[in-house]
This record gives structure tokens, C-alpha cells and sequence, in this order.
């Protein structure tokens, strides 16, 4: 049964780097389809179904994403796809949506939700999803999954859960103590040994009214500019967007809003979630020849263990090789030591400091 | 000053696979502009400039090439170049342009030269080509030039020199004891020890009649093969070659005669030469970073040791990896320890047993 009085938020103005060079600039993670044959952000929408109808689903995106969007998901009216005219963080793109789903039902709860991770268990998503909705609907509570960590893993922000605040449909729901950015790996550790750590999962459940007040209070900045766009009609809209959103902060939700506000309830997702965040989390959702190899594309790997290929239109050959990330994308290719995933982005800022922005 | 009486016969027919995915089996080693920008090829034929005239250069290659000699040596008429119908190794080569050259001047000297050698001093070698036809003018010997080995090269065979026959023209002109095959690294140790072992470089000067009776005492087979060649006119030629080809022996000129003759002279060549035969052998005439890495192309390699990249049309980018052979080709991808270069001829073999001949 769908929910009433909903509306579901995508965030989908990333430019993630670190699947270069099958990410580029115009083209970054959220339109990959990295996991199975459809996009993050096709995958995104396809696991609300039943949950919240596409009428009542916005995405927010970057101009230069704003085709890819309606093509990608043409089930999500036009309207509701919103272009950012510069990136602005997400707490600009969450007090932009407040701000023009304000004019219709102010009262309703607003799901914010990324567009580029993955679930591996939809129905439990949905179920959890529908808790922290209910735990949103009196307008007390900023509300928030947190992913019941598998492993110490760094590459995360934590969030320490508190009190048990009640139990909706079945969710434990606990106040949050605490929001932490990516511990190193002696205090992922720690974290996960105290039973009381939850991967920030970026997702957020509110009413409309609260996230506004909250805005108001703890980002004045964000809200004064948002309040030039309040009168504005949509045809006029983009221009005004363009005159307001470079003046508007460059802050996150998590860091401007969830570590200052009093009232936020966490609730646990066990529905197996991952950010799906570099070249090595790929493998996870491969298939792998036994030595550890995974290769999207074709061609043979002979002695080569514990390398992902990442090819579709060519024929690999590998030999006595280990441990490694070969991704070709027709202009590009990168070959890269797989400890060295996470330093993808120090490379591209290279590659563009030596004149190859064209391939970025 | 030109040589009188000399005919140069270059053997282009070979398939080699040791620089796949640049070399194929439509376009292989001596057809790759491997170093500098022209081809092996096109130096083999270059450096013969003033030594012999291109009205005397004859070209041995396969049906399949015959358009690409054409074109890469347009100053060689094209009624020298000669395309065999199926491949029989260099004793069926050098017998086949022995029985063609012995219409025309029986008694003058032949120069049998590879198509796809390195040689780093022209003027030298010339000059001991010269010392090389001094030596074969009066028909009695088949001289080969064996080059001064700098390391004990294992890819190679050896010539074991005996006593000083003569000089010619400054350069000594030894029996040859012995032919041997590739050693190991030991026994290549213990060659360069004796200083009396040279590397078998594959060129050989002699008079057409001196390898004709060789032929037909060593390999009779092959010379009553080739006597049915003996009345064909140029024009009926292909057919008969095509007729008479598939029975021919598949043996070398060293193991066929040369090590089997007993007038057999070698003269020291110390010119610079290198078969090129893999892909590590091109490092030596490329730039290096300063890192050991090889970059033919554009790009970054970012904390990259030691590393070979052939990717002249795209960008390419590595990140923390070393001793590498990376190698593009468009259609093709290879990623390969340095250290198993020698085994990409198995690699090729997988490639073909698992259907991607179209690459090969």
C-alpha cells in the first residue's frame, strides 16, 4: 500500500570521480549501472515502487545532468526533476525541495534519499523506510537510517545511537547521540565492538515543516537565500535559481543540520546496503572466476588473480598479473594497484593538471 | 660505392606474436614502426642505401602481406617482391629466390637479410657486409655474420668461432664450429666466458651457385621442389608456387645447412643489432621517466615503476603499479608482468582456444 502524504527526494547532483574513467564529468556513478543492467538512480526509483507513487518522486540534479535524468527515469514527471544551476551540497538541495513542496502540502513527510547506493533487500527497505515515516509523521523528529555495520569499515560516517526512543511497526527507532566522519581503522574497530554504531546512510525522513525550521535555525544563511525563491512561479524558476544558488553555503545535511539538531531519532537497516563507493566494492556484486577475478567485457585472464577488469567493449588478455583495477573506457583506460583505489581522485587531479580534462 | 654483382634477398614472411596486440596476424612484427617512425621493414631496406641498388633488393613475404610491402617499400619493384603461397621457413625462402636469381647471374652473391632486426651503426654494418661478400665472391664458402655478444642473452642462438680463416677489408673472417640453439642462462654465462661464442643473427652471404648445390646436398626435397620452378614463366609463376609450396620442407637455413655444411665462415658484426623480440626489448630505444616506466602515448603514470605502456590513441592513467607491460590496441587490451613477456605466445594460444581469433 502506498504511503500517504509522502514525497520521496533524490539527490542526484553528485560527481562522483572514483569510477574513472567509466565515471566522467557528464556522466558520474548515479547514471552507471554498476549492479545489474539498470542505473543507481534507475535502481533508486524502481524500489520505491509501491511505496510512493512517481507523481510524488523529485530528484534534484546538476544542469548538466538534467537530460540523462528524464531519460533515464521517464516514469518521474519532467516537473519534478529540479536542476541545480552550480552544486551547492546537499543541504541546499534538501532546503530547495522544502521550499517548493512547502507551497504544496507543508505538512506532509519528506524522504531524502541518495541516488547512487545500493540494496540488496528491497521488501526490508521498504519496511524500514515505512517505520522512520511513521516515526517522522508528528513533526517532533528529524529521522534517519543507520545501517547496521558488517565490518570496520572507514570508508563510512558513524552514528552512536542512545536511548531507545519507541518502536514503530516493528523498528526500533534510538536517539542519536553523535554523527562521525570516516574513523581510521583502530577506532572502526572500537565502534563496531560497542554494539552501538550505525553507518550513516545519508537517507532522511522529516516533515516538510520541521526540516524548514531547522534550516532556519541552524543555517540562516540558506534559509534567507531559499526565501527569494518562495514567491516565484515555476516558469520563472530557473532564473531565479541562477541569481540565488551561488550565494547559498556549501554544507551538508549531516554536518549543518543532524549534529546540531536535538530531536533525531536513528533506526537500524539491515536490508544489505552498500555506497558502492570505488572500483573494489564492484566486486561484490560480480561474478568471479574462482581467482578472484572479476571481468566485465571478454578475454582471457591467464595466472592473474584477484583483479577486476573492467572492459565491455574489447578483448582482455592478462598475464601473470595481481591485484589490480584495468577499467578502459574507450578514451581512457586506467590500470591502477587495487590498495590504491581510494586515491583515484589524486590522479585525476594529475591527469587534469597535465591537460587531459577531455577525458575527465 | 655499390656493390657489383650482389643480389639482396630480405625475409619478410615471418608472423611473429611476441608484440600482440600491436603486431597481428594481418600486420606482424616487420610491418610495426617498433623504433623510430619507420617500420623494421622499411630500415632493413633503408639501411642498404648506397650498398646495393633497390633494382637488386628482392623481398620474400607471405600472400597475406604482399599489399602492405608493396606499400611500405615503394622504391623495391614490385616484381621483386615475391609472396609465397603458404609458409615454409627461411630454407624454402632462400631456396625459392636462389632458383629465381640463378636465371638471371648464377655466379653472383647473395645477401640473405631478416626483415624485422634493429642496427644501431649503418656504417658499420655495411662495412662488414662488404667483408661478408669479399669473402663469399669466390664461391667456395657460405659466410654468415655473428654479432659480439654484450650479456648472455638467453633468447638467441649461438655460433661457436674456430680458427682465423682470413680478413677481408679489416674484418676477420672465422671457421664456424657450431650452430647451437637458445641456451640456458648457465651455458649463455659460460658462452660469453670463451669469448669464442658470437649470436647467429640470420644473415647469410653467398654465391647463388654455392647455396644451390648446399640445397641439394643437404635437402634434396627441397631442391627437386624447387627444380619444378625451374622453366615456370614469371607470369605462370603464383600457380606453380602454389602447387609446389605445400610440399616443401619446414626447416631453417641454420639447421638445414648451415650447421650441416663444412665451408662455413663467420664474421664478427658489432653494429648494434637486437632482434627486438618482445616487448621489454623496445624499452632500450625508447625515453624513459626516470622511473624505468616507457610512455607511448599520453597520460599519467602516477607512483608507476618500471612500466611499458603502448597506448598511442588514448589516455592512459596507472596508479601504484610496476613492472608492467600495458599494451592497447584498440579492439584489444593486454596487461602483462614483465617478467612473462616470453609467454605471450601461450597467452595467444588461449585467446584463440577460447574463439577471439578476430583479435589474433
Amino acid at each position: 500500500m502506498r504511503e500517504k502524504n509522502v514525497f520521496v527526494v533524490i539527490l542526484a547532483g553528485g560527481s562522483g570521480e572514483r569510477f574513472w574513467p567509466l565515471s566522467r564529468k557528464a556522466r558520474p556513478k548515479q547514471f552507471l549501472a554498476l549492479v545489474g543492467n539498470r542505473t543507481m538512480l534507475q535502481h533508486t526509483v524502481d524500489r520505491l515502487a509501491g511505496l510512493v507513487d512517481s507523481q510524488r518522486t523529485f530528484i534534484i540534479t546538476g544542469r548538466a545532468y538534467l537530460e540523462l535524468t528524464k531519460s533515464q527515469v521517464p516514469q518521474v514527471p519532467e516537473e519534478n526533476i529540479i536542476a541545480e544551476p552550480v552544486s551547492r551540497n546537499t543541504a541546499a538541495a534538501v532546503g530547495l525541495a522544502a521550499e517548493l513542496l512547502t507551497r504544496q502540502c507543508p505538512g506532509d513527510v519528506m524522504v531524502v534519499l541518495p541516488a547512487d547506493h545500493y540494496i540488496a533487500d528491497v521488501a526490508r527497505f521498504q519496511a524500514v523506510l515505512r517505520a522512520a515515516i511513521a516515526a517522522a509523521r508528528d513533526g517532533q523528529w528529524a529521522v534517519t537510517i543507520g545501517i547496521t555495520p558488517t565490518r570496520p569499515e572507514t570508508g563510512y560516517g558513524y552514528i552512536r545511537r542512545g536511548e531507545l526512543h519507541n518502536v514503530f511497526m516493528g523498528v526500533p527507532a534510538y536517539r542519536a547521540l553523535r554523527f562521525t566522519e570516516k574513523p581510521n581503522l583502530k577506532q572502526a574497530r572500537e565502534f563496531l565492538a560497542t554494539g552501538e554504531y550505525l553507518w550513516n546512510s545519508g537517507m532522511f525522513i522529516w516533515r516538510i515543516d520541521l526540516i524548514r525550521q531547522l534550516i532556519a535555525q541552524f543555517l540562516p544563511e540558506l534559509h534567507e537565500g531559499l526565501r527569494q525563491l518562495a514567491g516565484v512561479h515555476d516558469g520563472q524558476l530557473p532564473a531565479a535559481m541562477e541569481a540565488v544558488y551561488p550565494q547559498l553555503p556549501d554544507i551538508s545535511v549531516d554536518y549543518g543540520i543532524m549534529e546540531r539538531a536535538a530531536n533525531v531519532l536513528v533506526l537500524p537497516g539491515d536490508f544489505g546496503w552498500d555506497d558502492v563507493g570505488s572500483w573494489p566494492a564492484l566486486e561484490g556484486y560480480r561474478e568471479n572466476d574462482g581467482r578472484g577475478n572479476v571481468l566485465e567485457g571478454r578475454g582471457v585472464l591467464m595466472d592473474t588473480r584477484n583483479t577486476l577488469v573492467y572492459a565491455p567493449h574489447k578483448v582482455v588478455a592478462t598475464l601473470g598479473v595481481e591485484n589490480l583495477i584495468i577499467a578502459d573506457a574507450g578514451d581512457s583506460l586506467l590500470v591502477c594497484h587495487k590498495e590504491r583505489a581510494q586515491e583515484i581522485k589524486r590522479l585525476l587531479a594529475e591527469l587534469r593538471a597535465a591537460g587531459f580534462s577531455e577525458v575527465l
